[in-house]
């Protein structure tokens, strides 16, 4: 007699498990440079080098890229419970300009889990010192992505 | 005696020298493939292809690219007066996924301007049909870049 | 034989019969002295007056109360297909204070509905100067409130 | 000779005249029903009873009465220096309704401070349970209000 698979895992084994499931399905992320730095149960963190490619003309990173890395920081909190969840909503303040070779850290935590609908905090940081400060609202529209159970539960698209 | 170069321009040529200046240091903006379609005194209408390493297993365009692509059209749009100004914050909201092959066009325009701030909502759509808006906040932090007066009127983040 | 009731109105009937749904059941509306001065499918205009009791010190109107009416607008305006139907992210910008005695009209236009999710804009004015502009994020949660048909389709709170 | 009594305050002294102070010129915060529990450096918890005049037909909470109450938390909280600061940019997610009777208590927490601009998030509790989530933008547009320096450093809307 076995339990199941499932309730077998720990929280952190689940958050581990579909960190490394995303990783696997997901291009752009490793094409922007992004490295998974920790996961867990409603968190990330992770962090991506300010390239050539990511600024403009006065050596500052492109809004659009830091933006990204948060974006990813948060699927990947939102996400780590394993269930199909997709960003509905997000706002981002840019509180000082991100530069060639930086290396930016986006942490992002869990606020508020009720129903389908989870607001996520990222903040966005090089060497400590704090860049912009990200805000993502999520939306479960699926079943679980590890256990197989891909069943929708809403529209794709929230 | 002459008049003054700056006025001898009208809002349209002055919003397009000032996307052409921009462009030209915009190295990150041609790396992501996006084409200026349009601009005008607070508008500016941009497309961009979905690549193949914007997108993740489920062939869906990575968010952070299509952010990527307002926050481009939202700056060419609230720097279209030859103002240095900038992104303040931003927020997206999510409606459709955008798809490997789209052809992705993103409009700005105009809501406010009053002293310093702007408010630019950008629309992005596929075909003419929405898949995301965007709503930017921005504020000016120079004086003119297409006639030399960089001299800053506040911090260079917002 | 008979077509069903609901067939036999037109979309600005249906506003109207939601809206006057809506005030019947909303004595906060009343008491805030908020007039409806138009309904339409997706689209609602609001008046409100700013009196004594709503202004500080310096005889500008607390952000609380431009935040109720264009909140209100919005509440009408994603209601309007008589649909349950609530706010779930609501984001305001202040561009110009309000003043005591001032009398603020709030308009409501759909931007997006796709899906139960929707997105409304309301642009708050007085005289025709706008002081502050709003963007509400909705979700249909139940059925039509004005066939009597209220069976929830999802959680109450989005 | 001496210290200039600006100096002579600590950062909760000054936290709490600047709150004495915006409380003596706000009767709309006090038209609410609001109380001041605590004020501190950047921080401020005020609680407020949710009365008959602030629900609809369904008993739940009017969401502009939850916003004043958070825009309010958040007011006190960026002006806790002492410094004339706006609201420029508010958003706030509905997480669970608020009920007629229920006492609500808005938490104001500092996230961002950088030169004119802050960040202050805001949490909306009953009873421990978080019914809403408040994000606010503010800006200093003047100088000390606590102090008689009441120059304006920019345009008083922000």
């Amino acid at each position: 007699m076995t339990a199941p698979f499932t309730s077998a895992r720990t929280p952190d084994e689940t958050a581990r498990l579909a960190a490394d499931t995303m990783w696997e399905n997901d291009p752009a992320c490793r094409n922007l440079g992004i490295e998974i730095l920790d996961v867990g149960p409603g968190t990330a963190t992770l962090a991506m080098k300010v390239v050539d490619t990511m600024v403009n003309g006065h050596d500052t990173a492109h809004g659009g890229y830091i933006f990204a890395l948060a974006d990813t920081a948060f699927a990947y909190g939102c996400n780590s419970y394993g269930t199909v969840t997709v960003a509905a909503q997000c706002s981002i303040t840019f509180i000082r300009p991100g530069r060639r070779g930086d290396r930016l850290v986006a942490s992002a935590r869990e606020v508020s889990r009720q129903g389908r609908n989870g607001i996520y905090d990222v903040t966005i940081s090089v060497d400590g010192t704090v860049i912009a400060e990200f805000r993502g609202h999520s939306r479960i529209v699926g079943g679980s992505f590890i256990d197989g159970d891909v069943s929708k539960v809403d529209t794709p698209a929230p």
